[in-house]
């Protein structure tokens, strides 16, 4: 067995034996210490620095023991992202491993904040008709002459007389229940059958709740919607972060730790699964308090996530659709026992999983389809679903084509200098004014809007769609110009060259932040969301192109991100291809809204069955074009010339900010 | 927590740490020391005699530790079974709670020895079609071209090209290696497929070997068939005591138990799924060394058993199979998963469960059905199956009943003074000299017959053949009368008074056993045999009687017991209404065939469903004839005036045995 050594993470006082060799990021995560590692563990990010307090570090520690600090020699790959200003002692988490005991501390800005989840669920207007439904039944009492007839042969003969249900079986634990529910309800009981084909639980007398839940797995954010299949409406929501987060914060990143890690597949899955069980279980005790565990009144549940999350959710080896031909273990739609999976809902239930649509657009962009119907509509509609990848349908009822977008992970923040998940702290909201440079934020946690006038606001770093605004803000203002390059001699001091000599723009002031450093724009986070939406452009300028369309009728943004971004600013970076602004339409969460679709009326699965084999699918990546439009697609264009109503629109849009900012 | 003390068995040597109040019997099981306990710890059978060496028996014992033995008062039910003769310190183990440290001595009478399982396999003539196949399937290597087509897809596309099957299924767990296994496999694997239905198990490359096993669950002995499903051969067999017996000899103990032990079905279902497990493990390594573990080979299972071992099997509550009305919680055949009971062979498989007939009526019975086709024939056959219950078959193609006879357990030894299992010691065949009175009789164990001239045997007592042969025997040779009473002053000291004035007939003197006592038979012991011998024949009697039989054409002996039993003896006591001997056929056990048979030909299924309800149950004990053909049944009738070949006949049949004697 290998040796341990204490290790202590402050200031949250976390503590514990780690296993010699292991990397103090993985301690963290062993000890429930939250570190922000949007890399993944692969030493590029340089998000997760921390501070050596003590620590002992010789190669033989068969004497390990606090004490002084040895000396540490940085790793190249920390070289590169360690600076002087840093501080003494800094090091990347991911980069040093346990050698003997250790006491460290995590500095605010590596720290990872508590996700602010916006996936709310809005009203679906759908006819009732759900996989799962409830029956209550009443038998005769048995006698002699009933021994040739177990208790399933008359539950069933009763189901054809009372409900013209035939040929219905039991599941086997189920059956293990039936006897004594029987006998409880004195021959009445309720069964609660899936698809009119299986009975998946029987409970003693009358009962009517029948709940289902609706569940949307993100890179990033999960949710599960309770919804009452009686009244289709949802009674409570629950979400939290991935808890696959720590082990990459993207979906390469943690197709990358299921090759590199033995047991990291399973490591994965465990986590998502204990993850969603942990959904589960507060989505149902907030409301209910019945039942062996709280799941168990959780008849039904559908799931949807994409083609990365699909297969590490169900245990299958995600390798193969992170290299080409980028081939899915199945595509089509599953219904798995939930007790297969470890799912602590009713243990006969059938969790519903949608179906892959191809390769990267997985159930998530088919729960979008069958949320926004593209095909029931005249309108040509461009749909881009933003997670922590770019989804993209195109078309109308004549034909949807579907793609696949690498964005990148700067939409959520990753890989932009002072870019951080959607937690409190986070600039969410930026306006520039033209003259001055001066901007103001708005900060999540914070209901009104800011500027330095105010005073120390415990800003941290900027979420994305802070990073949209700020960068179309700065374009407007003329801090960056079309290509993206920093316009000097503004004659603001917000404007500025970095100790690389880099031109920067600060956003906020050290003295309003709560990390006590400025939070800047830098040159690289302009290209990193250049990039981003260059992507998602060149992505729906081909689709256009390959399906003749000369123009869009109608843009939706969907999404978690797609939800809260800033539709002019949207347009003013150009993240896709030109419609009039009172075309783009938020929609918000569609793929959560398809998952609670396909809970509610049992022909939505079909149509998604459906759907997903008659869409098509174009590869972007490949087409011969693609280069040069994304050339193109990188610039930022003016969007004032091309919408004279933009301006007005702007006003009245800022009119209420402007009042938050006098009041 | 409760206080443990030590106890230790001799000569066994076995010892540990018991908790308090345990009964030394159950702390016997825990620790692996065989003691008979025929009654299941009922206080009734008196065969878990022991002696307790030392022992502190203080109810305070804080200071519990080896020391004298305390006084100990004998409890009521311990009188009626412990006399002056047993010696000091003697105990029934079932009646003896721990309330101190102990040291225990089992003597050899208590000792339960290792069952001879007769439950060989012969061989089948049927045509082979069993229910799970094997495939290899050859795919082309994906291009970018599949990206909307997963594995699963491609695999059910050639399997539609290439097989002509349609709309298969994956199994869930099987899913998960199928990646990997198309590639290590380059692109070809082989696929297990259930019912043309569901794909149960993939395997890289191509592979022949698909194995089946069909088991049959005694209530006292349980025995697994490994069959080539290939070829139809039975390539190994393994046998076990069945592992509930500690918790009840028969079947109403066991039923009992689970309604008195809150986790008495979980223990007991827990018990015969590890023997199982065991059996399995050992079938298959005796002849295959392959596989990620022992039963991974094994694709398929079938299993018999009654309807009490089958409900404590699958985990239903058995209480109410043993109350009027009688009802089991399902009639039907059943396909569970093996994973789903924790029965280790290939996870994806599923055990095929026979159905119950009626009551008590169950698989196994199903099994003797489809395996001895009654319903096909034009002769009336009477099919008898002895276990520890009677179950009766009656018909031919006409019409076919069934039922089932409350024997008592006297034919397995159970409730007979010096009964025991077929265990090595048991006497399992006598012959009495008419004149002399003296016997000649047969030990399991040892090849020749024995007399007492030959000097010591070490016989231990009766099994359930020899208890038929020497009962039989005693009223040929004079020694009971047609009423079963004893006829006294024979001339011979083996015809004697015990200590309570009742007579008996010495067997075998001290001097040739091994527990240096004299092996009886007891008046009761006749009376315990004529009781279960009445309700055999009267449940045939009575049958015949419904159905207008005036006489059969033939009778067929079932079961391991059925199989060993002497049939002229049979004849003699009367088991079974009067037919011809040449007519009385000896078919080992129907019941595994029966699933053998389902194993090899999935029509067989099919037929097991509808012939189980084509059969018409009888319910006998309700009828008002029972009581009075039960009383005329007692009686042993004089077979020789009806047969008057039959000497001739056993002259034949003991010529052997004479020469076996001489020699």
């Amino acid at each position: 067995m290998a040796n341990k050594h204490k290790v202590i993470f402050q200031p949250a006082g976390r503590r514990g034996e780690i296993e010699e060799g292991k990397t103090l990021l993985e301690a963290a995560q062993q000890l429930g210490v939250d570190i922000e590692a949007l890399c993944g563990n692969k030493k590029v990010c340089g998000k997760c620095k921390v501070r050596i307090e003590e620590g002992y570090f010789e190669k033989d520690n068969l004497e390990s023991k606090m004490s002084h600090l040895s000396p540490m020699e940085l790793t190249k790959d920390e070289l590169k992202h360690i600076k002087h200003e840093d501080g003494p002692n800094i090091r990347l988490a991911c980069a040093v491993e346990v050698r003997g005991d250790l006491k460290v501390f995590v500095p605010e800005r590596s720290r990872a904040g508590k996700q602010v989840v916006r996936k709310a669920a809005k009203e679906l207007s759908i006819a009732l008709d759900p996989a799962v439904k409830k029956y209550t039944v009443s038998l005769t009492p048995p006698t002699l002459h009933d021994m040739t007839t177990g208790d399933y042969e008359r539950v069933l003969k009763a189901f054809e007389e009372e409900y013209g249900l035939k040929g219905l079986v039991f599941d086997y634990k189920v059956l293990l229940g039936l006897q004594d529910a029987l006998r409880a309800g004195e021959w009445m009981a309720t069964f609660t059958v899936w698809n009119d084909r299986e009975i998946i639980k029987v409970e003693p007398g009358s009962v009517q709740v029948c709940y289902g839940l609706a569940v949307d797995i993100g890179t990033t954010t999960c949710v599960g919607y309770l919804t009452d299949l009686g009244t289709g409406k949802v009674i409570n929501t629950e979400s939290m972060m991935n808890p696959q987060v720590p082990y990459g914060e993207d979906v390469m990143s943690r197709i990358t730790y299921a090759m590199t890690n033995p047991e990291g597949l399973k490591t994965m899955q465990d986590a998502i699964i204990a993850g969603l069980n942990n959904i589960i279980e507060k989505v149902v005790t907030e409301v209910h308090k019945n039942g062996p565990h709280p799941g168990y009144v959780v008849d039904d549940l559908t799931i949807v996530f994409n083609t990365a999350m699909h297969h590490i959710f169900l245990g299958l080896n995600p390798v193969y659709i992170g290299r080409s031909p980028f081939i899915p273990a199945v595509q089509r739609s599953m219904d798995i026992k939930a007790r297969d999976l470890g799912i602590k809902i009713n243990p006969g239930s059938y969790i519903h999983v949608l179906p892959i649509e191809a390769g990267f657009v997985g159930p998530d962009n088919v729960g979008v389809l069958i949320a926004q119907e593209p095909y029931n509509q005249n309108d040509k509609v461009l749909i881009i679903d933003i997670g922590t990848n770019g989804e993209l349908l195109l078309g109308n009822k004549s034909n949807v084509s579907s793609t696949s977008c690498a964005t990148g992970p700067a939409f959520e923040g990753a890989q932009i200098k002072f870019g951080m998940r959607a937690a409190p702290g986070a600039i969410e909201k930026v306006k520039i004014d033209p003259e001055t440079k001066e901007p103001q934020y708005k900060v999540i946690g914070k209901d009104d809007w800011h500027t330095n006038i105010d005073g120390k606001i415990n800003a941290k770093g900027i979420c994305g769609s802070g990073i949209i605004d700020v960068i179309a803000e700065m374009f407007k203002a003329g801090v960056i110009d079309k290509t993206g390059k920093f316009v000097m001699n503004t004659g603001s001091n917000r404007v500025r060259l970095d100790v690389d000599g880099k031109p920067e723009y600060v956003l906020a002031w050290a003295d309003e932040t709560s990390i006590n450093q400025d939070v800047t724009v830098a040159q690289a986070d302009v290209r990193a969301l250049q990039l981003a939406k260059g992507a998602l452009y060149t992505g729906a300028k081909l689709m256009m192109k390959k399906m003749g369309y000369e123009t869009l009728d109608r843009v939706e943004l969907a999404g978690a991100f797609g939800s809260h971004i800033d539709r002019e600013a949207s347009l003013t970076l150009g993240m896709f291809p030109d419609v009039p602004i009172e075309k783009v339409v938020v929609v918000g969460n569609a793929a959560g809204d398809g998952a609670r679709m396909a809970l509610l009326n049992k022909a939505k699965r079909t149509e998604a069955t459906e759907r997903a084999r008659w869409v098509q699918f174009l590869e972007i990546a490949t087409d011969p074009a693609f280069e040069k439009e994304f050339m193109q697609a990188m610039h930022i264009p003016h969007m004032k010339d091309k919408f004279p109503n933009l301006k007005k629109m702007l006003e009245e849009q800022n009119a209420p900010i402007a009042a938050s900012i006098k009041g």
